[in-house]
């Protein structure tokens, strides 16, 4: 069966249909037709990472001294750790509900089954089973109604928002709620969930809504440097929430931060990395200091450190020869790590088609469907484990003398885990006892116990366990996929350890193979790489497996990458977020800065009425504006200049490229170009005057209009589809740019003037008056038009960014992505040769499918 | 002794002098005349870790398909893999001689002493010691004499290095010998220094060196990527190699890969950080693998990660009630953390007024006086504790119950360590157990011996080890710190526990005391954060103990950093290495780009005659010039264009820089610029005739020398001092920017064309050939001008970078100083709104002494 889904998943999930032609390209940047191509969508918003220079934040700059910034710096920290403790404290929470509600259930069913087994009222026991899952899953289910971006496990989220989209609600406070409390029931209700993922998840909200709720506490004391209203700042705070929730979900501290590292961060920040290091380690601490407290009743020492570990490797003292692992094994660890991968394909092959099935046929229907699912996931997994345990089990003995003790995370002994099920006195049922047990439980059983399951149990539990778990992701109730690929692996590499040591007779140890397995499987489905091999090292907490569960998971990820992309990425491609990549491939390299941009311009003149800036706002969805002035007599001339010099040293012509000439080229040589509106420009005004050639008269008029004092200022001559080419494509001088959020936020404040009178009377509005309204500033409809005078003017200088970063147009476009994804961009001006503004390149034009599009294009016309 | 030294630390070691008058800053850039205050130099050439799209390079990424790609980046992994094991063999060479040197020369002595001890013939067994410890240092200091940049720990070159400084010699074949080879003795000679520091800086000269030389072999085999001759690929391999040294040393990969990610990575790049990762892997692998094999002859079991490690912390397995830590003891982990940034301050505050003695009164002198000096420490070193092993050790009951065995790195069993020296039977003598045995065996004595040390022995011990390492640290011998350090807190943690626990009867853990004492001090001395964590935590295999050791060094940072910086940047200060932060302060962003950056240019013409830029080349030092062209007719049009707009809308005035008007400005603000020619420029010259005020006759002159083929293209007239302001500032078009090395290559390969000719017959060099020389490129002064016709033309268009990263004079220092760091560059030119190079920032315009000396004549002028 897995040769056969794989040979199906290379036609279903190929990473993108090579065979697109051009004319199919103009469907990029919408949900494409072809059902499997989901390509990015145009309607998520960015955020904005880098900081916006303006004259109210130099401002701050300017009342800046050192022991202001030291202050800051204290409160940061001080942050860091009430976020670490918040994240540990909700990791407690969650985890102490569900051992409690785990606890009732098995226990109430436990003893059910073993009075029925005697009576014969089995069905009995199955109801009561039935009745506390199919309860626990229809409250998560109710709760991801309510918010329904709490539904999965919130990692792809996460990474997406850590990259730089926005998208609607994953911070927010009544998700953190809908998530931690849904977890805590689809959990407990025994559906194959692990609860990593939304602890992660949650921490990312903890991280940026405290930092935001505290500043208001502190501008309340006069603290008077509102730096924590950014994005770039929510960010960090964001990244040091999510590092702490990895570290209080795997008590791994260092693999939290390499985490939020690996997912999120474009440039390296030591300062950043070391705050984030002790908030992990603050949520590490406090989880701890709790649990150590709680279960042992011994509190100040600490000695749970995670909500999930492993258990202690270690060979029992008797054995001298024992080994963990010796180089012979690793040849197996690479063969495991190989079939890892390949059932991790297989795993998120069969996800996407479950998911994609759902985003057609569940998600447009009424919402109590979805419910519908979660209770048909529940009961079918509930009768499987049911059925499994009493049919498939095996009787196994308990006293078998390779047994030895190992403690649990939990305190308890191992074997007070094992479940008898029917089994006459000592012996146990191996089946019942993978399945009746928290997943933690189960996956220490697979890790400690040694010879006591069958090679025929295994194979059952991988495969149901494979497939239900597969099921289960994406089912809309909060749920983690950590835990579940673990077991499923952990009972993967147990089979090949039972087979190694039992059929051929070979010397090793159990436990490692396990734990390869799982690591294998793992990696296989979600394809992380350094953070992953961290946190499973410090879960261990045995330095000495690092060699072998790296390279296992790095065959797992080749292996897995040559069919398909890690489940999360698919997730975050079926949602059709514009994800940047780490780095662009080589070849991308043959397009440059001019060939990506958007050259279709919206802009703002440095003073503009009030009725123009408001008409821009409401007939746009651009989230900034360049500010520009016109200046067609100085392009002119310069080309006048750069033709005398190429007379006599022959200058590249393509040196300097123009708007309109730019525009030219494109029409030219490309009639399908995405943009369905450009597409018309070029249609109509497909023969345009060019500058050198048009007359006198022209020049006179343009000349003129430069001389009155606010050109184009009526909304019926801002940037509109009536304009000619000319009109359109005129040379800008750039200035700057603004941001939707900064006009709007004018607008309301009132920051203009009356034509009569000075600039300078302009009111002034500080930093914090300008981020007051953040994240959620409003909205240019809600703009009441009556209260302004539209033929005010508005001095936008002082509070648009002077000089952000910008490229030429020749610029390649690894420089460009490098410079965009580094700097956490929004957008970015390409300005050519003589201080024009010739277009903007936005991540819209940096995702993988746009640049693949423009790259076919590129080499068609050529 | 330590309130006094810390006093007079205060004075001595402050950052820097805060009373610096502008007359005193002029001084900025040579080394000071104020003793105490060494600048940063100028002579240090940057590594160019930006990627130079020139022609070349692109044509070989049209050249470039997938296949390629692949095969260039499995080439890539087996380079990570053999750098691993390379540097695994390195540690075990060098692991091997030191135990086997160290072992006869304690054998013979300790025999010795035994036999004496009745005999009464101590000053021979002296004399046996000395003799062998001078001969040792001798020969390592004799390496050192060959080859000087191999002494010390390497750590702080190799951290310039990836800063982006290049330190001649740093990463050459003879310094790797001698500093392997060095170090083996000095460590061997019984110096108190210890081996991972020159681990490191082999293992980054291993990266640097292993792909250099397999990329002429893989030339050979038509591999026409040459990827890894550029100072960007070295740089990676650099990393990798340092890594996996600290891998080797500590046995801690996670801890090497964020060691060089803290210390040199300015970006985050998942990619690299995954190979990294795997190359430490490789590196412990490789050693932990022969280490087990040669030690317990068991091939295949991996039992030994790193060359130090700190052997298990566990309760034994009798108390129930033993804790490794409680949450009580934090509070003294604090205390401890403060006391050991105390003492690493006093440490790096004595160090540093040696290395000034010695730079001043040893350095200069005949070679054999810095031999001398490490003779006489070697000989001191030896006395003193020889003496002190005889006088002031204490016997001590052998069987004393608290002893439990544990099992030490080399497998010998820790009561074996133990020296008697003199002590009747059952007891032994605990200051010679500390003194007479290898430094890692010391230290697991303290962490793990528990109660056999006395305090006084502690003290002295600590006292000695104190003075005497501070001593050693900059002797010319390769010296390592980290285990000195860890060996001088450890005693000192040690101290504590005995106090608490003998004197105030608490109960807790010595050997944790003893390892939070040896972090702390290790921290206050280092100063390094994140990857000293995870070292301490890898080494210590135990999870738990990161909270404490993180808090431990936080702490020990906050308070060393309030005296002076950790020993490794001190000693690149005093250096003069210009080294970048990872941030600048707030307060900087009063300063713009404009102020900051150098506007007196060298440039060159995409046209030049050979003559001229020969001529550039001989009579500069620049490492790279703008290509420009010049475009008076368009300044002055647009400055009128401005002039209209701003009478009309207000427009900032600043928004326009010109080199002449910045000149202007600079001159009438400040008398006292650093660069003594400029000043001169500025005295001279100081009434300068304004482009807009000048006479037609100069007008029609410029247009004149415009129209000729090639003006300026005479030595006399490429810049000189002889010009006057007008013609050194006028507004010069920016197209681009050309390395030295790039031109001396031209004209070495005779690429340029006749006058009659065009230019397309020059010949073109590929990329192989501009690179074939890295990173040697030939000196212009070894050039032989005779071969050249002096009035042959060079194009350099197609070899210059057309599009290099550039920013506005408005930008603000923090976006420069992010764009800079961040993108590794070494040029970034500051180019003005329209497109004219108005000046250019290096390094040095951002170093933090620069911006320091920049902020206070800004506020002066303001």
């Amino acid at each position: 069966m897995a040769c056969c889904g794989n040979c199906f998943c290379c036609q279903c999930c190929c990473r993108e249909g090579e065979t697109l032609t051009p004319e199919e390209l103009t469907i990029l940047g919408e949900i494409g037709d072809d059902e499997d191509e989901i390509l990015p969508r145009k309607d998520y918003e960015s955020l904005d990472y880098d900081r916006c220079i303006s004259e109210p934040y130099v401002e701050i700059v300017e009342g800046m001294d050192n022991k202001k910034a030291k202050k800051y710096e204290a409160v940061r920290w001080l942050m860091m750790f009430a976020i670490g403790v918040t994240v540990g404290l909700v990791g407690l929470f969650v985890d102490f509900f569900v051992r409690l509600f785990s606890k009732i259930k098995f226990t109430v069913v436990g003893d059910s089954v073993e009075k029925c087994s005697d009576k014969g009222c089995l069905p009995l026991s199955l109801l009561e089973l039935l009745a506390f899952n199919m309860t626990f899953v229809f409250i998560a289910s109710v709760l991801v109604l309510i918010e329904p971006v709490a539904a999965g496990s919130g990692i792809p989220e996460i990474k997406s928002y850590l990259n730089g989209v926005k998208i609607p609600g994953i911070v927010r406070l009544r998700t953190f709620l809908c998530k931690a409390a849904g977890v805590l029931f689809s959990v407990a209700g025994g559906l194959f969930v692990g609860k990593e993922g939304p602890l992660i998840h949650s921490g990312a909200i903890v991280g940026a809504g405290l930092p935001q709720f505290q500043s208001i506490t502190f501008k309340r004391i006069k603290f008077d440097f509102p730096y924590f209203r950014s994005d770039r700042d929510k960010r960090d705070f964001v990244s040091a929430g999510a590092a702490a929730g990895v570290a209080a979900a795997f008590g791994a501290p260092i693999g939290g931060t390499l985490f939020s590292l690996e997912e999120g961060s474009s440039f390296w920040n030591q300062a950043l990395t070391w705050k984030v290091l002790f908030c992990s380690m603050s949520a590490t601490f406090t989880l701890n200091f709790f649990r150590s407290g709680i279960n042992f009743n011994k509190w100040g020492s600490f000695q749970l450190p995670g909500l999930l570990n492993f258990g202690e490797f270690k060979c029992s003292d008797g054995e001298k020869s024992c080994h963990l692992w010796t180089a012979v094994d690793l040849a197996f660890f690479v063969l495991m790590g190989v079939v890892g991968g390949l059932l991790g394909a297989l795993f998120n092959c069969m996800n996407t088609i479950l998911a994609k099935y759902r985003i057609k046929h569940i998600h447009p229907k009424a919402k109590f469907v979805r419910v519908l699912e979660s209770l048909l996931v529940a009961m079918v997994t509930t009768v499987v484990i049911f059925a499994a345990s009493i049919l498939l089990g095996e009787c196994r003995d308990l006293s078998s003398p390779t047994t030895h003790n190992t403690t649990l995370s939990g305190g308890e002994d191992i074997n007070s885990t094992i479940r008898q099920f029917f089994c006459t006195n000592k012996t146990y049922n191996d089946m019942a006892t993978l399945f009746f047990n928290p997943q933690e439980a189960a996956i220490h059983q697979l890790f400690h116990q040694e010879g006591t399951f069958s090679p025929v149990t295994l194979s059952v539990f991988f495969l149901l366990y494979f497939l239900l778990a597969c099921w289960t992701y994406g089912v809309s109730v909060p749920s983690g996929l950590f835990v579940p690929s673990l077991l499923c692996g952990a009972a993967f590499g147990r089979l090949v350890a039972n087979i190694l040591k039992v059929k051929l007779g070979m010397d090793i140890y159990s436990g490692t193979f396990a734990l390869i397995g799982a690591a294998a499987f793992l990696g296989g489905v979600v394809r992380m790489t350094i953070s992953l091999t961290v946190i499973l090292i410090e879960s261990t907490n045995e330095i000495t497996y690092g060699l072998p569960i790296m390279i296992t998971l790095m065959v797992a990820k080749w292996t897995g990458d040559f069919f398909n992309k890690g489940i999360y990425d698919i997730h975050i491609q079926l949602r059709g977020v514009p994800l940047l990549e780490w780095e662009t491939e080589v070849e991308m390299d043959k397009l440059t800065a001019s060939d990506i941009m958007e050259p279709n311009l919206t802009y703002v003149y440095p003073h503009t009425r009030v009725q123009s800036l408001v008409s821009i706002l409401r007939t746009t969805v651009y989230n900034a504006f360049p500010v520009v002035t016109e200046n067609r007599q100085n392009e002119r001339d310069f080309m006048k200049g750069n033709i005398l010099v190429s007379n006599n040293i022959r200058f590249k012509n393509s040196s300097v490229v123009s708007r309109a000439g730019e525009q030219r080229r494109r029409c030219q040589s490309m009639k399908s170009y995405p943009s369905s509106e450009l597409r018309n420009v070029c249609d109509e005004h497909n023969v345009v005057v060019e500058p050198a050639e048009e007359g006198e008269d022209l020049l006179q008029q343009m000349l003129e209009r430069r001389h009155a004092p606010y050109p184009n200022l009526y909304p019926d001559q801002s940037p509109s589809e009536e304009w000619t080419m000319e009109e359109r494509f005129r040379p800008l001088t750039f200035h700057g740019l603004i941001l939707r959020s900064q006009l709007v936020n004018l607008l309301i404040r009132g920051v203009c003037y009356a034509e009569h009178q000075s600039s300078s009377t302009q009111p002034r509005l500080s930093y914090a008056e300008m981020t007051e309204d953040y994240p959620r500033y409003p909205d240019i409809h809600d703009l009441d038009l009556a209260l302004l005078n539209p033929r005010m003017i508005v001095d936008v200088t002082p509070y648009m960014n002077p000089c952000p970063y910008a490229v030429s147009p020749n610029t390649h476009t690894s420089q460009v992505f490098n410079l965009f994804r580094t700097m956490g961009l929004r957008h970015l001006p390409v300005v050519n040769a003589v201080g024009e503004i010739v277009g903007i390149i936005t991540r819209h034009n940096l995702t993988h499918e746009f640049l693949v599009a423009k790259l076919r294009q590129h080499s068609i016309t050529i």
